[in-house]
């Protein structure tokens, strides 16, 4: 048995050992319903965080630590460091927000229960991101229990607005550009796909957030003046309209796809080991096929490469039961537009703008909810090998690396501003319904994810860079 | 002073000795929240109108009066019958129930409070449509008072589900043809423009109400996954935006404007002396302008004789604050058509499903929520002429007659189907905000429709037909 194998095998006892702990850590975590975008119990889920991290700053080896709930114009950063043997520096980025958890009547368990049945915890929040947050927390307890210190030093930067578009992380990376110095980074999230096998992610995509506001009379009228008065519900079914293009699905504004990447053949050949069990998903989600039809390396290559405008809400007029005949004095619709390298939220902003004004509609109010960098980092980089091996070893499989998430998240703030690579991997899989209702996790892919941490924390803490 | 003039100053001295008490009735009406599309307090609702008609069967003169609940597979019909002097019938048409009070936190006022404030008396449907109903019960008990009988025969038809389409009337009238027999009509709403000049109107468009209904993956989903899988609130938008022309307006529904019949000159003429305040209500609702930039005669013409196709609501993904990534699983529209002489709600559902279809949006759930036929009355029928003289005696000026309202009911059904003429005529204002926030009506208007309706019994019992 080599030393790492042996130092894995003592704390993979731990970790089994304070197995119930750990869970019950992260069931009292998603406890607190921490929705950013609401404002609800936001102080108290960083206390809470901070409370765990201040626990194991009074842990084996653990001098010199330190733990502090950062402020930023908006919800606050908790922050902890601890020394290790090596002076190798290992950044994990988590978040204590959590998205809304509506429509609260599509739940089967309560959304902030943390209900454990048939070995899958449901809650919100719990694969996205605290399931995550709680490994890692706990992994870092198991290894100073295991070993009597850690094997390199550990950052963990813990923000509060993750949901809500971070808006306030690139204020605080700018401000403590020394807390966020790493040799690698644990990117928050991580899901396992519908075959059971480890999802390793290089990158993120960017984010536009928009709010459209059509405003028409000054109050919700009888509709039998739609005759004469303008309807600001047609106005902006027929402003969308123009934004995409309905056989296509391209999107229409200007300058759009300029700045996009192609994939490199590195890429491509990175995406034909990436699996995606197309029939698992069109099972699951009740869809006959995807956008465009699109298959195999077609799909993969649309889902990870491409940028998107997607319509996260359209509200206006009457939404109750039955029939109400009215004419809507306001209509709004919510987008998000996904943005690969290396496209930038503040030029695609500029564009939806002038490409509204262009087609008369520049009466239609734009607000600007949230903007993110995309971000990838390279396959070659040590946090990356280091990740990819110590998942064989876990999981007992070769993982499947994307070279990046379809999803979102400051990883250029956080990260690549610095030049620190980072990997995404954690306690996810494919069912887990982020950002929808029952949302959940498997309590075993939780304990196994904290292995995993332990494993590249002892790994990378040795590895040549 | 002529006997008609005679009787009535004696009917209009009980009517402003029992202001009080009709104001009263009123208010007790109103404070029923009977909302048909949400079944709330419906039987309450027509046992108080029950009551109302039982009294008036007490009344002087009253003997072999019918009061009576009719069950329909809907909401059940009140109906009442009182005999008089002449038997000359007059019909009286309107529905207690009204629209939803949602948006609820834009009035100023409870919408079931039927408060008086300034000598304005504030509840959903005091103007559409209890105001016009206790006017005309008011009116009954103001002449059995005043001259010991009616002059005519009356017949009260109360319905309860005008405001949702009307559902169950026309199985109704079927029943009952012999109950709807009448000479004359006095349909349910009225208003005075803006101008403060009483609108009397002679038709009403129809009606086609749809929901659409689209669907994609069988929940929500994190919007990273918009890049593959179909969103249909994009799906909804694209077909909606094949039902109109973004620029003209103008539907484009094949086949819909085929049985649209033109205004004839004699309309035009109506049109040309009916009165719509353009500034005024610019100037309320904040509009820069119509629809089309039309004005003047093109103005009243695309009011009164276009039919129309209007988005009454939009729903899908997340409407609440601030952000949240989300693909929706559903999006829907509610969708209300005006339609003209001789336009069939039929005939435009079929050709509604058919463009879809043609469009290749038959995955488009229409969920048909109600129908109704265009009707009008000709300008020179005997209670026509009797409600315009009237209302100058009444008024002290020429009403505003329009050939026929924008809005809609089952006049069809119940008039037109037995070729009984029928005339709007009523209590509310050009700012009485129906189906909207903070509907209204001046006490004033309400006692003068009182007498309003009086004189017509007079005047039309003893008219040449």
């Amino acid at each position: 048995m080599t030393d790492l194998g042996k130092r894995l095998g003592d704390v993979y006892r731990i970790i089994d050992n304070n197995r119930d702990m750990y869970i019950q850590w992260l069931q009292e975590l998603c406890r607190i319903p921490s929705v950013a975008a609401q404002n609800r119990s936001m102080k108290e889920a960083a206390e809470q965080v901070r409370r765990y991290l201040e626990a194991l700053a009074q842990g084996p080896g653990a001098a010199g630590s330190t733990v502090k709930v950062i402020p930023t114009s908006g919800f606050p950063v908790v922050y902890g460091e601890f020394p290790g043997k090596s002076p190798r520096t290992l950044l994990f980025y988590n978040h204590y927000d959590v998205q809304p958890e509506d429509p609260v009547e599509l739940w089967h368990y309560p959304p902030f229960g943390a209900e454990i049945h048939d070995g899958v915890i449901y809650a919100r929040g719990v694969a996205d991101n605290k399931g995550n947050l709680v490994a890692r927390i706990a992994a870092v307890h198991a290894l100073q229990q295991a070993l009597g210190e850690l094997p390199l030093r550990v950052k963990f930067v813990v923000e509060g607005e993750e949901e809500i578009g971070s808006l306030h992380l690139p204020e605080f990376c700018q401000n403590h550009p020394e807390l966020l110095k790493a040799d690698g980074c644990i990117w928050e999230f991580g899901y396992k796909d519908a075959d059971g096998r480890l999802q390793v992610s290089l990158g993120v995509k960017g984010m536009l957030y928009v709010e459209l506001i059509c405003r028409g009379a000054s109050q919700d009228l009888h509709s039998a003046n739609a005759a004469i008065v303008p309807n600001p519900a047609w106005r902006l079914v027929q402003a969308l309209n123009t934004l995409k293009d309905a056989t296509t699905g391209r999107v229409l504004i200007e300058g759009f796809y300029d700045d996009v990447e192609p994939p490199t053949e590195e890429d491509e050949a990175l995406l034909a080991q990436m699996a995606y069990s197309e029939e698992a998903m069109k099972e699951r989600l009740k869809i006959r096929a995807f956008v465009n039809g699109v298959t195999g390396q077609d799909l993969k290559r649309q889902l990870v490469f491409s940028p998107t405008c997607n319509i996260c809400g359209l509200t206006s007029g009457y939404q109750g039961e039955g029939t109400k005949t009215v004419l809507p004095s306001v209509a709004r619709a919510k987008l998000d537009f996904r943005l690969v390298p290396r496209q930038d939220p503040h030029k695609i902003l500029a564009q939806l703008k002038e490409h509204l004004r262009k087609h008369g509609y520049d009466d239609i109010e734009v607000i600007e909810w949230g903007m993110e960098h995309p971000a990838r980092t390279r396959p070659d980089a040590t946090i990356v090998r280091s990740v990819v091996e110590m998942a064989e070893k876990v999981y007992g499989h070769v993982p499947n690396v994307q070279p990046s998430s379809a999803g979102t998240g400051p990883m250029y703030e956080v990260c690549h501003r610095f030049g620190t690579p980072a990997v995404s991997v954690g306690v996810g899989h494919f069912a887990s319904n982020t950002h929808a209702p029952n949302e959940n996790i498997r309590v075993e892919d939780f304990v196994q994810g904290i292995k995993m941490i332990a494993a590249v924390m002892l790994d990378f803490a040795e590895r040549d860079l």
